[in-house]
């Protein structure tokens, strides 16, 4: 057996030692290796205390047996030393636990044709599971933007946001990935089932946990990271102030990822953790697929144009007939003359002025005088 | 006479001779005094090139007629050496032109019994006039809170969101003025004549124009650098790219003064400038008067809880009680052997963990063993 399948099978055996997560193990495996670690544990040393915690679990480990039967599902384990590896997960070695969890995963359980070394461009689209309609309408037209252009969609195939962010990237044949807190052979939420099918037969499932593991809120913790992690940038779309999505932005904080969330109405309780990381300077706020592409592409890859007001008829005068116009009422009327003094023009140039923009539709002249018509304010 | 009275005979005169924040008419009276640039004026030496602009002007110039004029009508003119004069708007001394308007006005034009140094720690709260209800109920509810706590609100008695500005603080019994691009005496919007009558009864109606009047473009620039000088921070609510709130906004920004932003759904026209504002960092995202106040207020006057979740079931368990919470499956259900390997707790306390937790409600047994209850999802 070679030295890579002997990692392999640690760090498959690994994930039924350890809770995904958990500080002490990825403290281990960074310090010894998963080999060496494996062996000890199975042979009952006791390591920083983690003895009691695997009591238990060891008659669960049958790593061969494992890959096998993930195998005949069409599931296979990545680890780091394979190609596919996404290398920015390593970025998860150097960060501090928040709430109790963090460092490098031991592997991960894919399910699906998408190789993971294709996310290094990609994006996450996080929020609220109770989003409202206005929220799953722009995760879905903004994850649609970012997978167009040739970003991998990242979500965690929740209800609300997360859905709309799959089914936005579906929609316009993008690529789209889910991160799952259970194994990637189950299906959670159930009604969900459909899209992590179709999700594992043309983009990814992705876990950290062993097939057949039933999501903890722990697991739900940990998972946020590897989202945050696996991505470039992650934008928060809905999420009310104690939501799963800001762990994941905090997470892309740390992580020096980009950051950004998109506001919604301040009366709207979904949109209030996201007005909070943008007022705080954690998020930049974005309102289009195309801002979010500025900026998590690469430096130049999209040049958005801030959106501009079209071109009003006032834009197309002269200098000098823009500076009669300015002059001009708005309402009541005024004669040329009071009109020329306003401006500070000669009384014969904005007589011939004003003829011309009588022309054009933007003045009118009335009993009082002359006033602004009301294209002049469009 | 005295040379007080002199002064304001002059700045009246000034009024008359030049537009509203010109640029050159503002440099000489810094530079010379009013009172020798009017008697230089009038005895038609060119200055600056300015002779030709107040040609056809001079004639309505009859200062004490004016003052007297105003006096009948209950308006007052407002001068630097007053002891009523808001020292604030000294500020616009040292600002470059922008759209050629700049510069510290002649002097104020006022009708109300509201006092013009009473505005120091006033609010400005603008925005589109073709505001959405929502923008107009965020703004009316943000204007009342400001006022409530003692804030003057400042605004230019538009349609839309100037309106609801008024109207919030008006609803409250609170402080509030507007700043006209017309003469004080004149109602523009004709439609806003009794919300202007009562602003004027109660609070303030202000502008640097004469009496008599009208609007123009020109004025409506020189009079959104007035409001934003005259306050500590200008609240943007609505505002389309291309707005003339954002022409306030940016004299906000130049002035150095707080300037806020309420965020709205990324979907409606009218807060797509205020979403700029936020995202190139010009302005702060604030959703509620409350925040308003804290950035506004004096150093630690108004200290805003930010919004928290509420206290939820867990919150009130022992923080291994949490431990084996977390461990409980989220769907389906599991073994108390399994729940105890995921906590990595002894099997025992977490069998009385599960039943404590039963009692709270927070888990329930069923045939394929512990899942999380409906309220600990909450």
């Amino acid at each position: 057996m070679t030295g890579v399948e002997r990692d392999r099978l640690a760090r498959v055996a690994l994930g039924r030692l350890a809770e995904p997560g958990d500080p002490r193990f990825a403290g281990l495996v960074a310090e010894m290796g998963a080999v060496e670690l494996v062996d000890s544990l199975i042979g009952q040393r006791d390591l920083g205390g983690v003895l009691v915690d695997i009591e238990g679990r060891v008659d669960a480990v049958g790593p061969e047996r494992e890959l096998e039967r993930a195998a005949r599902a069409g599931i296979r384990f990545v680890i780091p030393s394979d190609e596919e590896w996404p290398r920015q997960l390593d970025d998860l070695a150097a960060t501090e636990p928040l709430q109790n969890r963090c460092g490098v995963p031991f592997g991960l359980w894919v399910k699906g044709p998408l190789r993971l070394d294709e996310l290094a461009h990609s994006v996450a689209v996080v929020g609220s599971r109770s989003a409202t309609s206005y929220g799953a309408d722009v995760a879905a037209d903004l994850a649609a933007v970012v997978a167009r252009a040739g970003h991998p969609v990242v979500s965690g195939a929740a209800f609300g946001i997360d859905q709309a962010a799959h089914r936005g990237a579906l929609a316009v044949g993008g690529r789209t990935v889910a991160v799952l807190a259970c194994g990637v052979d189950r299906a959670y939420p159930m009604a969900h089932k459909t899209l992590l099918d179709h999700l594992g037969a043309e983009g990814a499932v992705v876990s950290e946990v062993p097939m057949g593991c039933s999501p903890t809120r722990l697991r739900f913790l940990a998972r946020n990271r590897l989202i945050a992690a696996l991505t470039r940038g992650t934008v928060v779309v809905e999420a009310a102030v104690r939501s799963g999505a800001l762990n994941t932005a905090n997470w892309a904080g740390r992580l020096n990822r980009v950051l950004l969330g998109v506001p919604g109405p301040v009366t709207s309780a979904p949109s209030q953790g996201v007005h909070q990381l943008i007022r705080n300077g954690a998020a930049t706020l974005v309102t289009s697929g195309a801002e979010v592409l500025e900026l998590v592409g690469g430096a130049g890859d999209h040049l958005v144009e801030e959106p501009r007001a079209r071109t009003r008829p006032r834009d197309r005068l002269s200098l000098r007939d823009q500076q009669v116009l300015d002059a001009v009422p708005v309402a009541h009327g005024a004669r040329a003359d009071s009109i020329a003094r306003t401006a500070g023009l000669g009384l014969l140039e904005v007589r011939s002025a004003l003829t011309r923009l009588q022309r054009a539709g933007l003045v009118e002249a009335g009993e009082a005088g002359w006033r602004l018509a009301a294209l002049a304010h469009t």
